[in-house]
């Protein structure tokens, strides 16, 4: 109980440093009369839209609790709520600090650039801590409710169960925010640049341009609330699959040598997300401008700090929990290791995680080839820049992949299947800080624009723009550093699908409907082909149904743009208020309308493919193909999402780098190709990327449940 | 012997069509001295790329010859390179056609339509009918010289190890021509667009622009030459697999109720190929203009003609080899299957065929949603185009996707995995017919090109104009029928790579290096998923490269054109004449220089991977990762490709479609946003998507042959 006691008051570590910073940020000057009006209207139009996300998802979210009540129980049921609602209120109180801080950014950069980066960042680590902390919270008091009040056997199936639905409540929040916010913020970013700067010719965060509010709403609710979202279900997801793991691999091993080895490992990965949320925040205080005003170089001694501090945290929780690092291990599956391998298996998750920032920065930074060559290319052209890009992007899915593949077979090599799930709970622990580089991002992009709309001085803006660029890197590694850790995270998830199967058919007497049951997940099987070319298909045809729905979004808001320039020919005068208001409504409503059906394609999928294939040639081969549709999802949606936000990353810098006076600088024509490029990049990175990542974990996920709801009928 | 007979017969229709039809074209008129002079100057400059080309080829080629033959004896060695020259023999024939049946074809084109589509669809003939018949007279014959002079027995390894590596030659020629010839083709097109339409504002085929000529020999050796390599592979190495699955599956059923099972198994492959050349013959006699001028229609009727006509054609063999419908086999892994489950296997592939050709027109056609959508995207720029198109390539992989599992589950139902394999030989059976319709591209565009620069009245280039777009659509059916059948064929390659390991660790007496081997193709072995992880970056990567490779030809391009723009300041006078030469030089130099170290990633790729894993974790899991990369490299090459070719043929069309007079048609600002979209698709569809094909099957070939050499070491 000690330890479940201490892992506890890590997460509400977290928590309290949220309170203590939201403060903190709460203290500093808002800025003039105009700034707080228009950072008002920013943060209404954020929080109608989040009220109407969460409202729809509420429809879906209760027919699924009722579903999941029905079939599997009320602890399940309950499970599935405390994760959507905890994922639900980590967006939400980041988004709410994040409209806050904004304006206090842009008015502390009137003083200094140190001065707005730290209220920038310090917004950001209040998402992240929060986003850690909340999925810590929400899986330790869960479990320890169910094991310590309910009465339920730590490895029980209804304790996994349970957790699993704590899984995909924060899937189904993730998906729809991740996709519906995406929309919203590409949709108005796209479209009002293209009637503001392409047709009107006025600058970005013009106030004439009545699609600018709703460009900041998006930052919001899609760059801070949506991958909030994401990062606390892989956060969640990874901790559960890690636990179903431990919980099939060690069950019976109450009593090894004195010690209660399944309870360990159970707690085991929980203890390393509490140490790193401390560490995390040891982390946030690193950040700080340097001499050189370096701001990148503030952040990552943040990250570098974290990082060295929780590896000396795992080693002191091996020494505690296992009593030092020579104590072995054994699975039930027959696999030995010792508690150095996992430590070692939780330090390559840390190397991982530093490997594929070194590399999204080598891919998405202005000093680097890939941007460069995108830029060169720029200058014939439109068509030129756009093949470059793409070039760039399919090229950049390499590294990381090959990192990901060495780190399977390290921590493979060192620990079987449980040493790769720890590598990637090990890589999640930092999730704080990580998020809190990427939450920075919108941040410092609103305050840019609330300098932009109330005349600021320009050197106002160009500090924000400075912190803005950085922004744009940061995501970009936020976005590989997910979509990495969900490839591996959804390993995990597969093995957890592979040994809940073999549990289930073992123990066929008691689970009836798995009696007589053999799969095979060999290659040469065909319904493993035909599984394995399904679920590659869901990263291409969800990711062609986003583009084209952030493509539809942006004409309805040039559409709506241009009737108001008709009909209120004083607002480019400048002696008519344009009705910012309706831009964000439509979005809103648009955003919202085409999240649903996509949405549902990787919840469906899974589903739909077990019965069909079940009718065709029975239960063992829908169980192969099913099993293989998880593996395909992730095969292919980790080279569409890594390319996807790598590139787009790239074009958007390639941009930077040209307004920064290179090849012609602002207004040339290779300024204009570039233009394009980061146009076509922005649904890429921001809204079909990022959106892949939660897709593969909730297909993984509902075959879980649906395997449980399978072993309960 | 009589059916061997028959075979070959049927494979020297092919050549007999060819010749004879290579006459009737090359006695029309061939134009006035300008336009000879024009297609004289298209004519070098191809046979120069193509001669340099086969050169650097010939010296991998020697070497591989020099390594089979060492490895694996001389057989093998001359299978090897059977299968490069007669691959090579083809494109080099096709091409010859193609560059003099070009001006032909301006010259028909100028008394009617049907005159030009008559000649041009010809040549096209030629090249279709060359390809199936020497891919199938090559198998045909050195299998007869091997099992019947060389004493051999028929379902011997040495058999297969010299088949294979007849499929390895072609895939050699086909990998590099591919891509060799890619991005010539599309260096010229995308440079010289850049320049001339862009830059210079003169009319495409200008014959001011100095890299016309560049552009039309690209033609010739990237769509003509570089597409007849592929199907040649794509038709030979299918065959081969699919013998390779008879002689392990029948092997020893050589007295089964009085018949020889094995041999008759081995002989039906080649039967329905032998007699599909005769359908495919038959069937270019009904592409006839009818009534309504249709172009599409009269090609289309010929297609159907054949396919109906194979249909009964096969069914005629089913009856002939195995005495009827009711007769039953049983392969020796226990699968059984009636003659009729093999006679519907082949209709399901001609039913596949078909569906691939409708789901891809649809995609690319003017008539419908997909093309139509962009160009209505282009309305509000670049960006959205671009946006547009990228949504339309993703979501295009879908149907083919769904069609080939369909196909899978439905013909492993009737005949296991056999029934695959036959199902893919009965889609390449068609290849004649239907490289017919797309090698007649290319000669239309060259058609287009000399009209243009010959100075000939608007309506024989309104003409040729008529055929260029139904060439761009049907361009794209071949590559939509190319990659789904190279999808399909390389499961058949996978089957007979655990065949194969199969079979050699069940001998591991006679093959030692197989003893004690036990290999787990299952998705649970963490080296299967690495295996599948690194297959699916190879077409990733792949693709990258390529693309990168067109945008640095063209950029050298635009350098040239400028450089004697400004050298030769009477060249836009039209009072100088430009260096036409210099461009196509520079192209060849650049486009050999450039294919060669991403042609060599799929080669090396399973190799590398086998010795690396052998290192870290022994035989087993050895070849469990390379036949799991095999699986991997179909996987995301299937969409990688499919994305890609239907992507780029949409963009492609939506120009056209405004250059129809939609949307303001030409010059109007949608148009330029159009421009910038096709060409971003050209590389995507003419360079990178069509060469992940062949490096699909090359990484396939290479994990055959590495396991020869393994049981022979």
């Amino acid at each position: 109980m000690t330890a479940l006691l201490l892992i506890i008051v890590g997460g509400l570590c977290a928590v309290a440093y949220g309170i203590f910073t939201i403060n903190d940020v709460m203290r500093r000057d808002a800025g003039t009369q105009r700034m707080q009006e228009i950072a008002g209207a920013i943060a209404e139009g954020a929080q109608a839209y989040l009220r109407r996300q969460y409202l729809t998802i509420a429809v879906v979210g209760i027919l699924l609790f009722a579903l999941l009540a029905y079939f599997l129980g009320l602890k399940v049921g309950i499970g599935f709520l405390i994760g959507a609602v905890l994922s639900g209120a980590a967006g939400f109180i980041g988004m709410n600090v994040s409209v806050r801080a904004n304006v206090r950014t842009a008015q502390a950069a009137t003083q200094s650039l140190g001065g707005g980066l730290d209220v920038a960042f310090k917004s950001g680590a209040v998402t992240g801590m929060l986003v850690a902390g909340l999925a810590l919270l929400g899986v330790a008091l869960y479990y320890t409710y169910l094991t310590r009040y309910a009465g339920l056997a730590p490895a029980s199936r209804d304790v996994i169960d349970a957790l699993v639905a704590l899984g995909f409540g924060a899937s189904l929040i993730s998906i729809f925010a991740r996709l519906g916010g995406g929309i919203f913020t590409k949709g108005a970013d796209v479209g009002g640049d293209l009637v503001g700067k392409v047709e009107a010719g006025i600058p970005e965060d013009d106030p004439r341009n009545p699609a600018t509010i709703a460009d900041n709403v998006g930052d919001n609710v899609g760059d801070c609330a949506g991958m909030a979202a994401d990062l606390f279900e892989t956060y969640a997801v990874t901790l559960v699959a890690t636990m179903v793991l431990a919980a099939i691999f060690f069950s019976g091993q109450t009593a090894v040598e004195g010690r209660n080895v399944l309870e360990t490992m159970l707690l085991y990965p929980m203890a390393i997300g509490a140490a790193c949320i401390v560490t995390s925040i040891v982390g946030t205080f690193f950040v700080r401008l340097g001499a050189n005003q370096s701001i990148m170089g503030a952040l990552y001694k943040g990250l570098i700090g974290a990082g060295i501090l929780s590896i000396a945290a795992i080693a002191a929780i091996n020494f505690v929990m296992f009593g030092g690092f020579a104590t072995r291990f054994t699975t039930n599956t027959g696999a030995t290791f010792t508690s150095l391998g996992l430590f070692l298996c939780a330090a390559i998750g840390l190397v991982i995680t530093a490997l594929i920032v070194v590399i999204t920065e080598y891919y998405t930074g202005t000093n680097f080839r890939p941007v460069k060559s995108i830029a060169q290319s720029s200058v014939t052209g439109h068509g030129t820049n756009v093949i470059q890009g793409l070039a760039i992007s399919l090229e950049s899915t390499a590294l990381p992949a090959i990192v990901i593949v060495g780190g399977i077979i390290a921590t493979y090599s060192l620990a079987g299947l449980f040493g790769i799930a720890i590598a990637v709970t090990a890589m999640l622990a930092l999730a704080g800080v990580v998020v809190a580089l990427d939450a920075f991002g919108p941040v410092t992009d609103n305050a840019g624009g609330i300098a932009e709309m109330a005349g600021l001085p320009k050197e106002v803006r160009k500090s924000t723009d400075a912190l803005d660029a950085v922004g744009n890197t940061t995501k970009a590694v936020t976005k590989g550093y997910a979509i990495g850790s969900a490839g591996l995270g959804a390993l995990v998830l597969f093995a957890a699908y592979t040994s809940d199967l073999d549990y289930f058919i073992k123990n066929a007497d008691q689970y009836t409907y798995f009696r007589g049951v053999t799969v095979d997940f060999s290659l040469s099987n065909p319904y493993v082909v035909v599984g394995l070319l399904l679920g590659g298909l869901i990263p291409y045809l969800f990711g062609g149904i986003a583009m084209t729905a952030v493509g539809r979004a942006a004409g309805a808001v040039v559409e709506e743009v241009r009737r108001q320039f008709r009909e209120k020919p004083g607002i480019m005068k400048g002696t008519d208020r344009p009705d910012y208001g309706r831009a964000v409504d439509m979005l809103t409503r648009a955003a919202i309308k085409e999240m649903v059906v996509p949405s549902l394609l990787p919840v469906l999928s899974p589903v739909v493919l077990y019965f069909v294939i079940l009718v065709i040639a029975g239960k063992g081969q829908a169980f192969a193909a099913v099993g293989a549709m998880l593996l395909g999802v992730i095969l292919t949606g980790l080279y569409v999402a890594i390319s996807m936000t790598s590139g787009g990353g790239a074009w958007d810098n390639a941009k930077k780098y040209i307004e920064d006076g290179h090849h012609g600088g602002k207004g040339s024509d290779a300024h204009k190709a570039a233009v394009t490029g980061d146009t076509v990049g922005d649904p890429y990175k921001d809204t079909a990327g990022p959106a892949v990542n939660p897709a593969i974990k909730i297909t993984n996920i509902i075959a879980l449940l649906l395997l449980a709801i399978l072993a309960h009928s």
